[in-house]
């Protein structure tokens, strides 16, 4: 069994048929083969898209119970109960799901100086910019100010 | 090898080290274990979040390329030119990737009467009511509006 879905059963509705799914007032939402969702953050407020990362059913029954963002970490193989470090919770102000219920957005007000373990407000602070028949794809800034210092938040390693 | 990597080399930058993914400007996108990528769309202007959807390395530079919207189909194996069938295709804005470059926001113009194939222009028209002590989360219509017939647009099945 996958360490993600080791803890409790899912506690949400099982899978019914795609009207059910599409329709339907019931959540059942559909995890992975490693047991995770993904889930994208925004700005509930300037609708900035913050980051984007994977829940597992434990972690987003914790989400729904505390009111707070806690995420599956997959490369630390635990709960990451985002600002339980820095101080920079991601309170819940409402949380979406799609028509085929395999996808999560959430819609949050950002306590602190921001989301990214980078010293940003997003994780999303680079444009790419479309190959041409001489160049390969490339980025660009689109933000490149540190709204905090992550060594004096996070110390080392960052952890959220 | 997946099917969703067949058909050319991923033609991005290798992967760095940890400073320079994160702090380049050379383009080298993590695909999975499957070769895909997560990517949000989300109307430019609105800042509605449209739907999640995931690319492979030739779809991901393909949408590049024409600058609409092209996803992987991971339930019809295929490549998915959104709007093909539907003429609701996504005009790109800007593409965003994330710190550590394993995630897409697609900042689109959604051309036409919406997003999703039920027939609604976002595909996240319910919110998650948390779970109390008596009764398991559910869902709840934030949008229940059609905006255009399902049916008439894309005949059966729904493909996008």
């Amino acid at each position: 069994m996958h360490s993600s879905r080791m803890d409790t059963p899912n506690p949400f509705a099982p899978r019914g048929g795609k009207a059910e799914i599409e329709e339907g007032r019931a959540f059942a939402p559909k995890f992975d083969a490693d047991g995770l969702i993904p889930a994208l953050a925004m700005d509930a407020t300037t609708r900035e898209p913050l980051m984007l990362a994977y829940m597992n059913a434990e972690s987003l029954r914790r989400t729904l119970e505390i009111g707070e963002a806690v995420y599956w970490s997959r490369s630390r193989k635990e709960y990451w109960h985002k600002g339980a470090t820095s101080g920079h919770i991601q309170r819940i102000v409402e949380i979406r799901t799609d028509c085929d219920q395999d996808a999560l957005v959430l819609l949050v007000e950002q306590i602190g100086a921001g989301a990214c373990h980078t010293g940003r407000g997003s994780c999303f602070y680079r444009r790419v910019v479309p190959q041409t028949a001489a160049e390969s794809a490339k980025l660009e800034f689109a933000d490149t100010e540190l709204t905090f210092d992550p060594e004096k938040v996070y110390g080392k390693p960052p952890v959220g």
